[in-house]
């Protein structure tokens, strides 16, 4: 199965790790591969306690998409490669968090995300693509696609994200 | 903070369970309530083994809106009784999962639906209430709204509900 998180509202890697969750409860492998983002978050915490297999590529500075960094490609690039690689170990679900904007910013290409998804479906693999701005060609790829639409957000009302709900 | 996700699409149950799990990374106390549901899902296992409490409020059938049966209506009731106690010992997350579906179907009324909500923002609890036909009045005191909306979805595909994705 493959599955797309998009849109502009918040929860689309709290409901891919809401997933992974429900996927440890039955004690399936889980891998979590995060785009652009550290390890300093309670996501990553709580993913390792629950047994999950969570890796990072990021920076501090999150991508600036008009001008990304040579150090954000790389990361990306590497990233890629290593999705790869877990793939091919054919886990039960495998999450590929923000890759949407990675691939919206140029980090990696149209073919290296289509390719990623004919191999998980080649070796039965779960997949969920999180982040804004999907791509309408891999939406077509996709079994399920929700799209997160923005009706009320609280940093509008100039509330500051909170630790243990955002990140 | 008041947080709503609503909406036809997949995914509303998932990230109030995935930010359960970021508040847990922080080692913050959570509370979930499920209106409707069983103990037989991977996301309460895995709840379990984060050190949530968690407690569900339902049968083996899924409530029939046009004909809830009276121990639906008993189970709810139930379950708004313990919201409150739960809230006034000050938690840092509460999550009333189904809780706008247990309102749609009159399982519960408003004025205990907004009082839980007043009562959350005296405490200083955040409050996550989830489930398709979310109420304007209920919108209105959130803080955070998410419409997550179904732009594909495999069930019309005919593909079933996967154990440790979907439940």
């Amino acid at each position: 199965m493959i599955i797309v998180y998009t849109g502009n509202g918040k929860g689309k890697t709290s409901s891919a790790f809401g997933v992974a969750l429900r996927a440890r409860g039955y004690n399936k492998k889980v891998h979590i591969i995060q785009f652009g983002k550290t390890k300093n978050t309670g996501e990553y915490k709580a993913a390792k306690k629950l047994g999950i297999d969570i890796k990072t590529f990021g920076r501090k500075e999150w991508i600036d998409c008009n001008n990304p960094k040579q150090e954000h490609i790389r990361l990306a690039q590497e990233a890629v490669k290593y999705a790869v690689e877990v793939i091919n170990k054919k886990p039960f679900l495998v999450i590929l968090d923000e890759i949407n904007i990675a691939l919206h910013c140029k980090l990696i290409s149209k073919q290296e995300v289509l390719n990623l998804i004919k191999l998980a479906n080649n070796k039965h693999v779960h997949l969920i693509l999180t982040g804004r701005y999907a791509k309408p060609y891999v939406k077509r790829e996709a079994d399920l696609v929700t799209e997160m639409k923005e009706v009320k957000h609280p940093f509008r009302k100039g509330i500051p994200a909170v630790r243990g709900l955002d990140w």
